[in-house]
Protein backbone atom coordinates (compact mmCIF):
# COMPACT_ATOMS: atom_id res chain seq x y z
CA UNK A 1 0.00 0.00 0.00
CA UNK A 2 1.22 3.48 -0.81
CA UNK A 3 2.74 5.48 2.08
CA UNK A 4 0.61 8.70 2.66
CA UNK A 5 2.36 11.74 2.09
CA UNK A 6 0.89 13.38 5.19
CA UNK A 7 -0.20 11.94 8.91
CA UNK A 8 -2.72 14.64 9.20
CA UNK A 9 -3.72 17.56 6.95
CA UNK A 10 -5.45 20.55 8.04
CA UNK A 11 -7.75 22.01 5.07
CA UNK A 12 -8.41 25.92 6.26
CA UNK A 13 -11.62 27.11 3.86
CA UNK A 14 -13.24 24.00 2.48
CA UNK A 15 -14.89 25.29 -0.35
CA UNK A 16 -14.25 24.52 -4.05
CA UNK A 17 -10.66 23.50 -3.77
CA UNK A 18 -10.66 22.84 -0.24
CA UNK A 19 -13.59 20.60 -0.12
CA UNK A 20 -12.13 18.77 -3.20
CA UNK A 21 -8.65 18.22 -1.51
CA UNK A 22 -10.58 16.26 1.33
CA UNK A 23 -12.72 14.07 -1.01
CA UNK A 24 -9.37 13.64 -2.83
CA UNK A 25 -8.05 12.51 0.11
CA UNK A 26 -11.38 10.33 1.27
CA UNK A 27 -10.99 8.44 -1.99
CA UNK A 28 -7.93 8.16 -3.48
CA UNK A 29 -5.13 6.54 -1.48
CA UNK A 30 -1.48 8.00 -0.36
CA UNK A 31 -2.59 11.56 0.68
CA UNK A 32 -3.08 11.51 4.12
CA UNK A 33 -3.88 9.12 6.94
CA UNK A 34 -6.11 12.02 8.67
CA UNK A 35 -8.15 15.24 7.89
CA UNK A 36 -9.36 18.16 9.68
CA UNK A 37 -11.76 20.33 8.33
CA UNK A 38 -11.62 24.42 9.59
CA UNK A 39 -13.86 27.44 8.96
CA UNK A 40 -14.77 30.32 10.93
CA UNK A 41 -18.39 29.68 9.61
CA UNK A 42 -20.21 27.30 12.25
CA UNK A 43 -22.81 26.19 9.19
CA UNK A 44 -19.87 25.97 7.21
CA UNK A 45 -18.32 23.41 9.44
CA UNK A 46 -21.87 21.76 9.97
CA UNK A 47 -22.29 21.10 5.97
CA UNK A 48 -18.46 19.60 5.76
CA UNK A 49 -19.97 17.31 9.12
CA UNK A 50 -23.03 16.15 7.03
CA UNK A 51 -21.21 15.81 3.91
CA UNK A 52 -18.45 13.33 5.46
CA UNK A 53 -15.68 14.56 4.01
CA UNK A 54 -13.44 15.39 6.78
CA UNK A 55 -12.09 13.00 9.32
CA UNK A 56 -12.97 15.88 11.90
CA UNK A 57 -14.22 19.63 11.82
CA UNK A 58 -13.70 22.39 13.71
CA UNK A 59 -13.75 26.12 13.84
CA UNK A 60 -10.55 26.73 15.38
CA UNK A 61 -7.63 26.98 13.08
CA UNK A 62 -5.18 26.65 15.86
CA UNK A 63 -6.49 23.68 17.42
CA UNK A 64 -6.15 21.60 13.92
CA UNK A 65 -2.66 23.59 13.17
CA UNK A 66 -1.49 21.73 15.98
CA UNK A 67 -2.30 18.09 14.99
CA UNK A 68 -1.70 18.91 11.11
CA UNK A 69 2.01 18.06 9.51
CA UNK A 70 0.42 19.96 6.84
CA UNK A 71 -2.16 22.84 7.15
CA UNK A 72 -2.94 23.59 3.53
CA UNK A 73 -5.10 27.21 3.51
CA UNK A 74 -8.03 27.06 1.09
CA UNK A 75 -9.18 30.64 1.73
CA UNK A 76 -9.88 33.93 -0.67
CA UNK A 77 -6.24 35.51 -1.30
CA UNK A 78 -6.91 38.26 0.31
CA UNK A 79 -7.57 35.86 3.75
CA UNK A 80 -4.27 34.45 3.84
CA UNK A 81 -1.89 36.78 5.41
CA UNK A 82 -4.38 37.01 8.22
CA UNK A 83 -5.28 33.21 8.52
CA UNK A 84 -1.57 32.24 8.27
CA UNK A 85 -0.65 34.75 11.21
CA UNK A 86 -3.53 32.70 13.03
CA UNK A 87 -2.12 29.32 12.48
CA UNK A 88 1.44 29.73 12.08
CA UNK A 89 1.95 30.09 15.94
CA UNK A 90 0.43 26.90 16.72
CA UNK A 91 1.94 24.67 14.07
CA UNK A 92 4.52 21.98 14.95
CA UNK A 93 8.07 22.16 14.44
CA UNK A 94 8.53 20.60 10.93
CA UNK A 95 5.42 20.90 9.71
CA UNK A 96 4.70 22.31 5.96
CA UNK A 97 2.23 25.55 5.34
CA UNK A 98 1.16 25.64 2.00
CA UNK A 99 -1.64 27.18 0.45
CA UNK A 100 -3.77 27.66 -2.69
CA UNK A 101 -3.87 31.05 -3.91
CA UNK A 102 -4.63 32.26 -7.42
CA UNK A 103 -2.08 35.01 -7.02
CA UNK A 104 1.20 34.64 -5.41
CA UNK A 105 3.63 37.46 -5.14
CA UNK A 106 0.93 39.62 -2.58
CA UNK A 107 0.36 35.92 -0.72
CA UNK A 108 3.67 35.61 -0.28
CA UNK A 109 4.47 39.04 0.51
CA UNK A 110 1.04 38.81 2.72
CA UNK A 111 2.30 35.46 4.62
CA UNK A 112 6.44 36.44 4.86
CA UNK A 113 5.70 38.51 7.91
CA UNK A 114 4.69 35.47 10.18
CA UNK A 115 6.71 32.82 8.90
CA UNK A 116 8.74 30.73 11.59
CA UNK A 117 12.30 28.94 10.80
CA UNK A 118 11.00 25.69 11.75
CA UNK A 119 7.66 25.75 9.61
CA UNK A 120 8.36 25.09 5.46
CA UNK A 121 6.05 27.29 3.46
CA UNK A 122 5.21 25.81 0.06
CA UNK A 123 3.20 28.29 -2.42
CA UNK A 124 1.00 26.44 -5.11
CA UNK A 125 -1.58 27.09 -7.42
CA UNK A 126 -3.95 24.34 -8.70
CA UNK A 127 -4.83 25.77 -12.04
CA UNK A 128 -8.78 24.33 -11.69
CA UNK A 129 -11.98 25.48 -10.61
CA UNK A 130 -15.75 25.66 -11.64
CA UNK A 131 -18.20 28.49 -11.20
CA UNK A 132 -19.38 26.84 -8.43
CA UNK A 133 -18.31 27.65 -4.76
CA UNK A 134 -18.64 26.38 -0.97
CA UNK A 135 -18.48 22.55 0.47
CA UNK A 136 -21.00 21.14 -1.98
CA UNK A 137 -19.03 22.68 -5.33
CA UNK A 138 -15.86 20.13 -4.80
CA UNK A 139 -15.34 16.73 -6.08
CA UNK A 140 -12.03 13.99 -6.35
CA UNK A 141 -11.65 14.52 -9.59
CA UNK A 142 -11.12 18.75 -10.29
CA UNK A 143 -7.28 18.60 -10.44
CA UNK A 144 -7.10 15.55 -12.61
CA UNK A 145 -4.98 16.89 -15.94
CA UNK A 146 -4.89 20.18 -14.80
CA UNK A 147 -1.71 22.08 -13.49
CA UNK A 148 -0.54 22.58 -10.18
CA UNK A 149 1.80 25.77 -10.27
CA UNK A 150 4.00 25.34 -7.53
CA UNK A 151 6.33 28.76 -6.59
CA UNK A 152 8.54 27.89 -4.24
CA UNK A 153 10.60 30.47 -2.15
CA UNK A 154 14.46 30.52 -2.29
CA UNK A 155 14.92 28.71 1.32
CA UNK A 156 12.06 26.39 0.85
CA UNK A 157 13.43 23.21 1.64
CA UNK A 158 13.59 20.51 -0.48
CA UNK A 159 11.93 17.40 1.35
CA UNK A 160 8.69 20.07 1.75
CA UNK A 161 8.34 20.67 -2.17
CA UNK A 162 8.62 17.27 -2.72
CA UNK A 163 6.45 16.07 -0.54
CA UNK A 164 4.32 19.08 -2.17
CA UNK A 165 5.16 17.92 -5.80
CA UNK A 166 3.84 14.25 -4.49
CA UNK A 167 1.11 14.96 -2.83
CA UNK A 168 -0.49 17.41 -6.17
CA UNK A 169 1.02 14.53 -8.28
CA UNK A 170 -1.64 11.97 -6.67
CA UNK A 171 -4.17 14.75 -7.08
CA UNK A 172 -4.17 14.24 -10.63
CA UNK A 173 -2.41 17.52 -11.44
CA UNK A 174 0.54 18.08 -14.18
CA UNK A 175 3.06 20.10 -12.32
CA UNK A 176 5.82 22.86 -13.12
CA UNK A 177 7.73 25.32 -10.86
CA UNK A 178 7.88 28.90 -11.65
CA UNK A 179 8.89 32.19 -10.02
CA UNK A 180 5.70 33.70 -7.95
CA UNK A 181 6.27 37.13 -10.21
CA UNK A 182 6.31 35.19 -13.68
CA UNK A 183 3.63 32.86 -12.14
CA UNK A 184 1.33 36.21 -12.01
CA UNK A 185 1.86 37.86 -15.00
CA UNK A 186 0.52 33.98 -16.99
CA UNK A 187 -2.43 34.04 -14.68
CA UNK A 188 -2.76 37.54 -15.37
CA UNK A 189 -3.41 37.12 -19.43
CA UNK A 190 -5.00 33.36 -19.56
CA UNK A 191 -7.49 34.21 -16.33
CA UNK A 192 -7.35 37.04 -14.76
CA UNK A 193 -8.41 39.27 -17.37
CA UNK A 194 -10.62 37.17 -18.94
CA UNK A 195 -12.71 37.43 -16.05
CA UNK A 196 -12.44 40.86 -15.90
CA UNK A 197 -13.75 41.54 -19.38
CA UNK A 198 -16.94 38.48 -18.75
CA UNK A 199 -17.97 40.66 -15.06
CA UNK A 200 -17.42 44.30 -17.23
CA UNK A 201 -19.83 42.97 -20.36
CA UNK A 202 -22.13 41.80 -17.84
CA UNK A 203 -22.20 45.11 -15.90
CA UNK A 204 -22.91 46.92 -19.79
CA UNK A 205 -25.31 44.80 -20.81
CA UNK A 206 -27.19 45.55 -17.30
CA UNK A 207 -26.33 49.38 -17.65
CA UNK A 208 -28.62 49.15 -21.28
CA UNK A 209 -31.88 50.85 -21.43
CA UNK A 210 -34.56 48.65 -19.20
CA UNK A 211 -36.26 47.75 -22.61
CA UNK A 212 -33.24 46.11 -24.06
CA UNK A 213 -31.62 44.77 -20.88
CA UNK A 214 -34.85 42.67 -21.26
CA UNK A 215 -33.68 41.30 -24.24
CA UNK A 216 -30.04 40.90 -23.55
CA UNK A 217 -31.85 38.21 -20.97
CA UNK A 218 -34.52 36.83 -23.70
CA UNK A 219 -31.60 36.59 -26.85
CA UNK A 220 -28.34 35.90 -24.82
CA UNK A 221 -26.92 34.08 -27.89
CA UNK A 222 -24.02 31.85 -27.39
CA UNK A 223 -21.40 34.68 -27.32
CA UNK A 224 -23.01 36.04 -24.13
CA UNK A 225 -23.60 32.87 -22.81
CA UNK A 226 -20.03 31.64 -22.32
CA UNK A 227 -19.00 34.93 -20.93
CA UNK A 228 -21.86 34.97 -18.03
CA UNK A 229 -20.15 31.45 -17.37
CA UNK A 230 -17.24 32.81 -16.42
CA UNK A 231 -19.07 35.75 -14.91
CA UNK A 232 -21.06 33.50 -12.56
CA UNK A 233 -17.58 32.90 -9.79
CA UNK A 234 -17.63 33.98 -6.52
CA UNK A 235 -17.69 37.70 -6.18
CA UNK A 236 -15.33 37.82 -2.90
CA UNK A 237 -12.61 36.06 -4.46
CA UNK A 238 -12.45 37.60 -7.79
CA UNK A 239 -12.09 40.66 -5.98
CA UNK A 240 -9.12 39.96 -4.13
CA UNK A 241 -7.52 38.53 -6.93
CA UNK A 242 -7.93 41.73 -8.83
CA UNK A 243 -6.92 43.88 -6.15
CA UNK A 244 -3.52 41.38 -5.38
CA UNK A 245 -2.62 41.13 -8.55
CA UNK A 246 -3.14 44.44 -10.20
CA UNK A 247 0.20 45.50 -11.36
CA UNK A 248 0.24 42.00 -13.80
CA UNK A 249 -3.45 42.28 -14.62
CA UNK A 250 -3.69 46.57 -15.41
CA UNK A 251 -0.58 46.11 -18.01
CA UNK A 252 -2.74 43.14 -19.62
CA UNK A 253 -6.00 45.16 -19.31
CA UNK A 254 -3.78 47.83 -21.17
CA UNK A 255 -2.42 45.85 -23.57
CA UNK A 256 -5.79 44.22 -24.54
CA UNK A 257 -7.46 48.07 -24.83
CA UNK A 258 -5.21 48.92 -27.45
CA UNK A 259 -5.72 45.75 -29.38
CA UNK A 260 -9.66 45.91 -29.11
CA UNK A 261 -8.97 49.80 -30.05
CA UNK A 262 -6.98 48.34 -33.00
CA UNK A 263 -10.12 46.33 -33.93
CA UNK A 264 -12.60 49.00 -33.85
CA UNK A 265 -10.51 51.38 -35.50
CA UNK A 266 -10.46 48.30 -38.40
CA UNK A 267 -14.00 47.93 -38.42
CA UNK A 268 -14.44 51.87 -39.02
CA UNK A 269 -12.37 51.97 -41.76
CA UNK A 270 -12.85 48.46 -43.15
CA UNK A 271 -9.86 46.98 -43.00
CA UNK A 272 -10.51 42.98 -43.63
CA UNK A 273 -7.46 41.79 -43.88
CA UNK A 274 -6.56 43.17 -40.25
CA UNK A 275 -10.17 41.79 -39.34
CA UNK A 276 -9.30 38.03 -40.39
CA UNK A 277 -5.99 37.91 -39.13
CA UNK A 278 -7.39 38.91 -35.96
CA UNK A 279 -9.64 36.15 -35.82
CA UNK A 280 -7.63 33.75 -37.47
CA UNK A 281 -5.00 34.67 -34.25
CA UNK A 282 -8.00 33.06 -32.42
CA UNK A 283 -8.44 29.54 -33.91
CA UNK A 284 -4.85 28.78 -34.10
CA UNK A 285 -4.58 29.61 -30.30
CA UNK A 286 -8.04 27.34 -29.57
CA UNK A 287 -6.13 24.68 -32.23
CA UNK A 288 -2.80 24.63 -29.92
CA UNK A 289 -5.27 24.34 -26.64
CA UNK A 290 -7.31 21.41 -27.60
CA UNK A 291 -4.08 19.55 -28.86
CA UNK A 292 -2.80 20.44 -25.48
CA UNK A 293 -5.32 18.86 -23.43
CA UNK A 294 -6.58 21.74 -21.96
CA UNK A 295 -9.75 22.54 -23.77
CA UNK B 1 -50.59 14.15 -42.37
CA UNK B 2 -49.20 17.48 -41.96
CA UNK B 3 -49.18 19.94 -44.97
CA UNK B 4 -45.49 20.74 -45.92
CA UNK B 5 -45.04 24.51 -45.81
CA UNK B 6 -43.13 24.50 -49.24
CA UNK B 7 -43.05 22.80 -51.48
CA UNK B 8 -39.48 22.94 -52.97
CA UNK B 9 -36.96 24.89 -50.84
CA UNK B 10 -33.80 26.39 -52.16
CA UNK B 11 -31.27 26.35 -49.60
CA UNK B 12 -28.42 28.61 -50.72
CA UNK B 13 -25.22 28.14 -49.14
CA UNK B 14 -25.44 24.81 -47.01
CA UNK B 15 -22.72 25.28 -44.07
CA UNK B 16 -23.46 25.09 -40.83
CA UNK B 17 -26.74 26.59 -40.76
CA UNK B 18 -27.72 26.02 -44.58
CA UNK B 19 -27.40 22.07 -44.21
CA UNK B 20 -29.10 22.36 -40.86
CA UNK B 21 -32.10 23.40 -42.63
CA UNK B 22 -31.94 20.65 -45.01
CA UNK B 23 -31.37 17.51 -42.61
CA UNK B 24 -34.36 19.35 -40.59
CA UNK B 25 -36.74 19.07 -43.53
CA UNK B 26 -35.30 15.56 -43.89
CA UNK B 27 -35.84 14.05 -40.46
CA UNK B 28 -39.28 16.17 -39.66
CA UNK B 29 -42.61 16.48 -42.17
CA UNK B 30 -44.41 19.94 -42.36
CA UNK B 31 -41.57 21.61 -43.98
CA UNK B 32 -40.98 21.41 -47.56
CA UNK B 33 -41.68 17.98 -49.70
CA UNK B 34 -38.34 18.61 -51.81
CA UNK B 35 -35.05 20.51 -51.30
CA UNK B 36 -32.50 21.85 -53.37
CA UNK B 37 -29.29 22.36 -52.00
CA UNK B 38 -26.94 25.02 -53.83
CA UNK B 39 -23.68 26.01 -53.48
CA UNK B 40 -20.80 27.80 -55.79
CA UNK B 41 -17.84 25.31 -54.77
CA UNK B 42 -18.88 22.07 -56.27
CA UNK B 43 -16.40 20.37 -53.83
CA UNK B 44 -19.53 21.58 -51.15
CA UNK B 45 -21.83 20.33 -53.59
CA UNK B 46 -20.32 16.44 -53.74
CA UNK B 47 -19.88 16.65 -50.06
CA UNK B 48 -24.06 17.70 -49.79
CA UNK B 49 -24.59 14.66 -52.00
CA UNK B 50 -22.20 12.79 -50.44
CA UNK B 51 -24.25 13.46 -47.23
CA UNK B 52 -27.61 13.00 -48.71
CA UNK B 53 -29.24 15.67 -47.10
CA UNK B 54 -30.65 17.41 -50.23
CA UNK B 55 -32.94 15.85 -53.11
CA UNK B 56 -30.69 18.10 -55.34
CA UNK B 57 -27.40 19.29 -55.30
CA UNK B 58 -26.34 22.01 -57.91
CA UNK B 59 -24.20 25.17 -58.71
CA UNK B 60 -26.64 26.98 -60.72
CA UNK B 61 -28.31 28.92 -58.05
CA UNK B 62 -30.39 30.50 -61.01
CA UNK B 63 -31.78 26.93 -61.58
CA UNK B 64 -32.67 26.16 -58.06
CA UNK B 65 -34.60 29.61 -57.93
CA UNK B 66 -36.64 28.84 -60.62
CA UNK B 67 -38.37 25.90 -59.19
CA UNK B 68 -38.52 26.58 -55.79
CA UNK B 69 -41.54 28.41 -53.71
CA UNK B 70 -39.30 29.65 -51.31
CA UNK B 71 -35.34 30.29 -51.52
CA UNK B 72 -33.54 30.55 -48.57
CA UNK B 73 -30.39 31.95 -48.42
CA UNK B 74 -27.45 30.77 -45.74
CA UNK B 75 -24.82 32.58 -47.08
CA UNK B 76 -22.60 34.75 -45.48
CA UNK B 77 -24.18 38.08 -44.56
CA UNK B 78 -21.35 39.96 -47.02
CA UNK B 79 -22.50 37.87 -50.05
CA UNK B 80 -26.77 38.05 -49.60
CA UNK B 81 -26.76 41.36 -52.03
CA UNK B 82 -24.71 39.70 -54.66
CA UNK B 83 -26.44 36.03 -54.19
CA UNK B 84 -29.59 37.80 -54.21
CA UNK B 85 -29.16 39.79 -57.09
CA UNK B 86 -28.09 36.51 -59.40
CA UNK B 87 -31.10 34.11 -57.73
CA UNK B 88 -34.12 36.90 -58.10
CA UNK B 89 -34.86 37.12 -61.98
CA UNK B 90 -34.94 33.56 -62.03
CA UNK B 91 -37.67 33.28 -59.40
CA UNK B 92 -41.02 32.14 -59.78
CA UNK B 93 -43.67 34.88 -59.22
CA UNK B 94 -45.20 34.44 -55.51
CA UNK B 95 -42.03 32.85 -54.36
CA UNK B 96 -40.55 33.82 -51.16
CA UNK B 97 -36.62 35.31 -50.75
CA UNK B 98 -35.94 34.51 -47.04
CA UNK B 99 -32.05 34.93 -45.76
CA UNK B 100 -30.47 33.93 -42.39
CA UNK B 101 -28.22 36.42 -41.82
CA UNK B 102 -27.27 37.81 -38.25
CA UNK B 103 -27.08 41.46 -39.13
CA UNK B 104 -30.46 42.52 -40.51
CA UNK B 105 -30.44 46.47 -41.77
CA UNK B 106 -27.04 46.39 -43.73
CA UNK B 107 -28.34 43.27 -45.60
CA UNK B 108 -31.68 44.51 -46.14
CA UNK B 109 -30.00 47.42 -47.68
CA UNK B 110 -28.27 45.26 -49.73
CA UNK B 111 -30.83 43.05 -51.07
CA UNK B 112 -34.20 45.52 -51.57
CA UNK B 113 -32.32 47.18 -55.17
CA UNK B 114 -32.76 43.57 -56.70
CA UNK B 115 -36.34 42.83 -55.55
CA UNK B 116 -39.34 42.41 -57.46
CA UNK B 117 -42.58 43.28 -56.20
CA UNK B 118 -44.15 39.77 -57.29
CA UNK B 119 -41.59 38.04 -54.51
CA UNK B 120 -42.06 38.43 -50.90
CA UNK B 121 -38.80 38.89 -48.65
CA UNK B 122 -38.35 38.09 -45.43
CA UNK B 123 -35.29 38.55 -43.50
CA UNK B 124 -34.60 36.28 -40.26
CA UNK B 125 -32.34 35.07 -38.26
CA UNK B 126 -32.00 31.68 -36.03
CA UNK B 127 -30.20 32.56 -33.33
CA UNK B 128 -28.30 29.27 -33.12
CA UNK B 129 -24.55 28.05 -34.25
CA UNK B 130 -21.61 26.36 -32.76
CA UNK B 131 -17.92 27.21 -32.83
CA UNK B 132 -18.27 25.00 -36.40
CA UNK B 133 -19.01 25.43 -39.72
CA UNK B 134 -19.41 23.76 -43.24
CA UNK B 135 -21.88 21.24 -44.43
CA UNK B 136 -20.52 18.82 -42.03
CA UNK B 137 -21.27 20.86 -38.92
CA UNK B 138 -25.15 21.18 -39.24
CA UNK B 139 -27.04 18.77 -37.30
CA UNK B 140 -31.39 18.81 -37.36
CA UNK B 141 -31.89 20.16 -33.82
CA UNK B 142 -29.79 22.94 -33.99
CA UNK B 143 -32.73 25.43 -33.61
CA UNK B 144 -34.79 23.77 -30.78
CA UNK B 145 -35.41 26.07 -28.30
CA UNK B 146 -33.34 28.65 -29.87
CA UNK B 147 -34.66 31.66 -30.66
CA UNK B 148 -35.56 33.11 -34.27
CA UNK B 149 -35.98 36.27 -35.16
CA UNK B 150 -38.13 38.09 -37.99
CA UNK B 151 -37.68 41.68 -39.12
CA UNK B 152 -40.26 41.91 -41.97
CA UNK B 153 -40.20 44.90 -43.90
CA UNK B 154 -43.15 47.39 -44.10
CA UNK B 155 -44.85 45.73 -47.23
CA UNK B 156 -43.76 42.27 -47.29
CA UNK B 157 -47.02 40.24 -47.56
CA UNK B 158 -48.34 38.58 -44.45
CA UNK B 159 -49.03 35.03 -45.80
CA UNK B 160 -45.16 35.39 -46.15
CA UNK B 161 -44.45 36.30 -43.02
CA UNK B 162 -46.97 33.41 -41.65
CA UNK B 163 -45.84 30.99 -43.67
CA UNK B 164 -41.92 32.00 -42.69
CA UNK B 165 -43.37 31.50 -38.99
CA UNK B 166 -44.61 28.47 -39.63
CA UNK B 167 -41.42 26.70 -41.23
CA UNK B 168 -39.20 27.94 -38.18
CA UNK B 169 -41.47 27.01 -35.65
CA UNK B 170 -41.38 23.59 -37.05
CA UNK B 171 -38.00 23.91 -36.86
CA UNK B 172 -37.99 23.96 -33.38
CA UNK B 173 -37.53 27.72 -32.81
CA UNK B 174 -39.21 30.22 -29.97
CA UNK B 175 -40.28 33.12 -32.30
CA UNK B 176 -40.09 36.98 -31.89
CA UNK B 177 -40.98 39.91 -34.72
CA UNK B 178 -38.85 42.70 -34.00
CA UNK B 179 -37.91 46.25 -36.41
CA UNK B 180 -34.08 45.09 -38.24
CA UNK B 181 -32.63 48.56 -36.61
CA UNK B 182 -33.29 46.80 -32.82
CA UNK B 183 -32.15 43.59 -34.11
CA UNK B 184 -29.06 44.86 -35.08
CA UNK B 185 -28.45 46.65 -31.66
CA UNK B 186 -29.60 43.49 -29.28
CA UNK B 187 -27.38 41.42 -31.50
CA UNK B 188 -24.16 43.57 -30.91
CA UNK B 189 -24.26 43.43 -27.27
CA UNK B 190 -25.59 39.73 -26.99
CA UNK B 191 -23.13 38.08 -29.96
CA UNK B 192 -21.01 40.40 -31.23
CA UNK B 193 -19.07 42.65 -28.89
CA UNK B 194 -18.28 39.00 -27.16
CA UNK B 195 -16.89 37.76 -30.66
CA UNK B 196 -14.96 41.00 -30.96
CA UNK B 197 -13.59 40.46 -27.22
CA UNK B 198 -12.97 36.68 -27.82
CA UNK B 199 -11.10 37.38 -31.25
CA UNK B 200 -9.27 40.44 -29.66
CA UNK B 201 -7.80 38.29 -26.16
CA UNK B 202 -6.33 35.33 -28.38
CA UNK B 203 -4.69 37.96 -30.39
CA UNK B 204 -3.37 39.67 -27.26
CA UNK B 205 -2.02 36.63 -25.73
CA UNK B 206 -0.83 35.74 -29.33
CA UNK B 207 1.41 38.63 -29.54
CA UNK B 208 3.03 38.16 -26.39
CA UNK B 209 6.69 37.35 -26.45
CA UNK B 210 7.66 34.11 -27.64
CA UNK B 211 8.19 32.63 -24.17
CA UNK B 212 5.11 33.87 -22.20
CA UNK B 213 2.85 32.92 -25.47
CA UNK B 214 3.88 29.06 -24.96
CA UNK B 215 2.71 29.29 -21.45
CA UNK B 216 -0.70 30.85 -22.10
CA UNK B 217 -1.38 27.50 -24.02
CA UNK B 218 0.29 25.58 -21.35
CA UNK B 219 -1.69 27.21 -18.58
CA UNK B 220 -5.08 28.27 -20.35
CA UNK B 221 -7.38 28.41 -17.09
CA UNK B 222 -10.83 27.73 -18.03
CA UNK B 223 -11.41 31.74 -18.47
CA UNK B 224 -9.25 31.76 -21.18
CA UNK B 225 -10.54 28.16 -22.26
CA UNK B 226 -14.38 29.64 -22.75
CA UNK B 227 -13.29 32.51 -24.60
CA UNK B 228 -11.56 30.50 -27.36
CA UNK B 229 -14.42 28.48 -28.03
CA UNK B 230 -16.51 31.75 -28.42
CA UNK B 231 -13.43 32.34 -30.95
CA UNK B 232 -12.75 29.61 -32.92
CA UNK B 233 -15.45 30.37 -35.55
CA UNK B 234 -15.60 31.25 -38.90
CA UNK B 235 -13.48 34.48 -40.00
CA UNK B 236 -15.05 35.81 -43.01
CA UNK B 237 -18.88 34.99 -41.37
CA UNK B 238 -17.11 37.48 -38.22
CA UNK B 239 -15.58 39.98 -40.24
CA UNK B 240 -18.98 40.60 -42.75
CA UNK B 241 -20.42 40.37 -39.04
CA UNK B 242 -18.73 43.48 -38.27
CA UNK B 243 -18.49 45.25 -41.17
CA UNK B 244 -22.22 45.16 -41.83
CA UNK B 245 -22.78 45.99 -38.11
CA UNK B 246 -20.23 48.15 -37.76
CA UNK B 247 -22.44 51.33 -35.78
CA UNK B 248 -24.24 49.11 -33.72
CA UNK B 249 -21.14 47.32 -32.65
CA UNK B 250 -19.21 50.59 -32.41
CA UNK B 251 -21.30 52.01 -30.08
CA UNK B 252 -21.20 48.88 -27.67
CA UNK B 253 -17.66 48.64 -27.81
CA UNK B 254 -17.53 51.92 -26.35
CA UNK B 255 -20.07 51.52 -24.11
CA UNK B 256 -17.75 48.16 -22.99
CA UNK B 257 -14.47 49.75 -22.95
CA UNK B 258 -15.82 53.13 -20.63
CA UNK B 259 -17.03 50.10 -18.57
CA UNK B 260 -13.92 48.49 -18.41
CA UNK B 261 -11.80 51.31 -17.66
CA UNK B 262 -13.60 51.94 -14.83
CA UNK B 263 -13.18 48.67 -13.45
CA UNK B 264 -9.73 49.43 -13.84
CA UNK B 265 -9.74 52.33 -12.16
CA UNK B 266 -11.29 50.61 -9.24
CA UNK B 267 -8.86 48.23 -9.13
CA UNK B 268 -5.81 50.59 -9.21
CA UNK B 269 -7.43 52.60 -6.53
CA UNK B 270 -8.71 49.36 -4.60
CA UNK B 271 -12.85 50.41 -4.68
CA UNK B 272 -13.96 46.83 -3.15
CA UNK B 273 -17.25 47.98 -3.22
CA UNK B 274 -17.14 49.26 -6.91
CA UNK B 275 -15.67 45.72 -7.77
CA UNK B 276 -17.48 43.49 -5.97
CA UNK B 277 -21.00 45.33 -7.79
CA UNK B 278 -20.05 44.63 -10.61
CA UNK B 279 -19.26 41.26 -10.19
CA UNK B 280 -22.73 40.43 -8.81
CA UNK B 281 -24.06 41.73 -11.57
CA UNK B 282 -22.63 39.21 -13.57
CA UNK B 283 -23.51 36.94 -11.43
CA UNK B 284 -27.11 38.12 -12.08
CA UNK B 285 -27.47 38.00 -15.54
CA UNK B 286 -26.26 34.33 -15.13
CA UNK B 287 -28.91 33.52 -13.17
CA UNK B 288 -31.51 35.14 -15.08
CA UNK B 289 -30.60 33.28 -18.54
CA UNK B 290 -30.63 29.79 -16.62
CA UNK B 291 -34.02 30.51 -15.63
CA UNK B 292 -34.66 31.84 -19.47
CA UNK B 293 -33.78 27.98 -20.68
CA UNK B 294 -30.89 29.86 -22.68
CA UNK B 295 -27.69 28.24 -20.99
Amino acid sequence: MTEAVFETLAVVGPGLIGSSVLRRVREFPGLARRTIAVDIDPAVCARVQELGIADEVTTDAAEAAAQADCVLLCVPAGAMGHVAASVLPAMKPGAILSEVGSVKVSVIEAITPYLRPDIAYVPVHPMAGTEFSGPDAGFATLFEDRWCLLTPLEDTPHEAIEATLTFWERCGSRLREMTPAHHDRVCAIVSHLPHLLAFTICGTADDLADETRSEVLDFAASGFRDFTRIAASDPIMWRDIFLLNRKALLEMLARFTEDAQAMARAIRWADEEYIVDRIERGRKIRKSLIQNRQA
